[in-house]
């Protein structure tokens, strides 16, 4: 008989979720891409005022994601089991309110990807982007770096939403994965999760949602046609950006989720499982 | 002679800019639409939780409010001519880097609308987008809140971008402006810088930006056809906001502003600028 799954695993809700994640990423691209590349806030101590009144070596956007997560840390936002802040929790302040209780979805685990996120995000992505002729800095670091941070977070939330999808697939035929999980087999741990078919389709429609809400509708209503189209993103760096790292790191959290699903539970337990 | 108008004050870049707003508004309305109502946020003391740890008896969102534009503070945003926030600027902290120095475009003045923005989006706004059946609450409260900064921020900025408009238009031709200024004829000053073909345009793209942003592709791209399409937003509820609320508050901060145009100018300045 199958197990009953509990209605925050269920497949179709899953996808539902990941798929209204997707427009969230595409416009928070589209934002940032209003402004300049902007590489100094990318830069390790490149603003001397930050090491002198903040004791702060590391990058500016580094900086203002720890002013920003912390004050969404208030709000208890890092309680939830979706949300992964780049900062280390432990430097982040506690929530003002009892957090709200989350029921408990995931075994425990030890999985976070943020510093792989930031590092494809702020090399490969940010400079595509914001591609323009000319000298790419406009001086809005500030707005530049905030838009970083809210497209830092739905990518965060994306990726680690990868757990998820494995526990609701471990939860609907345990005795598949245990052996694998047992010897450590990544590979096959990856064939049980992956489905090629459902990434062809999500490619599709990240171009199709990149096209639609990348579309200039200012120049499409006072152009007498004839005009080229601005277009305030290319879809083909989106696409990219899903096919070479959102999809492939989110099969790294989901394997990684997936050797640590037997931690700690007893031989009764897993053979429990397995039934 | 006319008279040189600086590159930010010039009318086609202003009004890129203001359109630009609008998808941004649109945007953010989708996402806080993704949420219930949560009334509960916007009840003064509603959490006695926060009254305790953090003395603050009114609403949760202006206590968000407070704790997100504190880290946006530091970050020097609210010394942008064109950046007004919620929370009263004495109560924020200092920024962190020398402010960017901005060019001074506007007169000195003392407009501020926050307050009335504050006022219709949490009264008239919030629960039109987020109208649903049943018990309109989801206790996503950090969420539905942290939303509401964005869309607020958005607005702000927005309705106060109305004084680049009349600085503009008043640099244009202040010899039309300069008696009804002094005579506070508000009738005359509104006309002057009205244009209702302007706002019929405005309205009308308003409607496509929220009717092409707020398509669900997930259910076009996976129903069969003769499903009903979800929407993400209802472009009605949009036009609504800007034709009830945006544009008669933008008038009344055009006219403000340009009735404390000429203080501090001395008789002479005065007679200079007419010229």
């Amino acid at each position: 008989m199958p197990r009953q799954i509990p209605e925050g695993l269920q497949l179709p809700k899953i996808r539902a979720t990941l798929q209204r994640m997707e427009e969230t990423i595409v416009f928070y691209l589209i934002e940032r891409g209003q402004f300049a590349h902007n590489p100094k806030i990318y830069e390790p101590g490149a603003f001397p005022e930050l090491a002198e009144h903040e004791h702060w070596n590391k990058t500016w956007l580094e900086w203002v994601l720890k002013e920003v997560e912390s004050s969404y840390a208030k709000l208890g936002r890092w309680h939830a089991p979706d949300e992964y802040p780049y900062t280390p929790i432990e430097e982040l302040p506690a929530p003002v309110l009892t957090p709200m209780s989350h029921p408990k979805l995931l075994h425990p685990h030890h999985i976070n990807v943020t510093s792989r996120i930031f590092d494809f995000y702020t090399k490969e992505i940010v400079p595509r982007i914001t591609a323009r002729e000319g000298n790419n800095v406009d001086y809005n670091y500030g707005s530049s770096a905030v838009c970083d941070c809210e497209v830092l977070s739905a990518l965060s939330r994306r990726i680690h939403y990868g757990m998820f999808v494995s526990e609701s697939k471990f939860l609907a035929d345990p005795a598949a994965f245990i052996p694998h999980i047992r010897s450590r087999n990544t590979d096959a741990l990856a064939d049980l999760i992956t489905k090629p078919e459902v990434e062809k389709i999500l490619l599709r429609r990240i171009a199709q949602k990149s096209d639609v809400y990348g579309q200039d509708l200012d120049s499409a209503a006072t152009a007498a046609g004839g005009v080229e189209k601005r277009r305030k993103i290319n879809p083909d760096d989106v696409v990219t950006l899903y096919e070479k790292y959102v999809i492939p790191l989110t099969k790294v959290v989901e394997v990684d989720y997936l050797l640590e699903r037997l931690d700690g539970l007893s031989d009764a337990e897993v053979e429990e499982l397995c039934k």
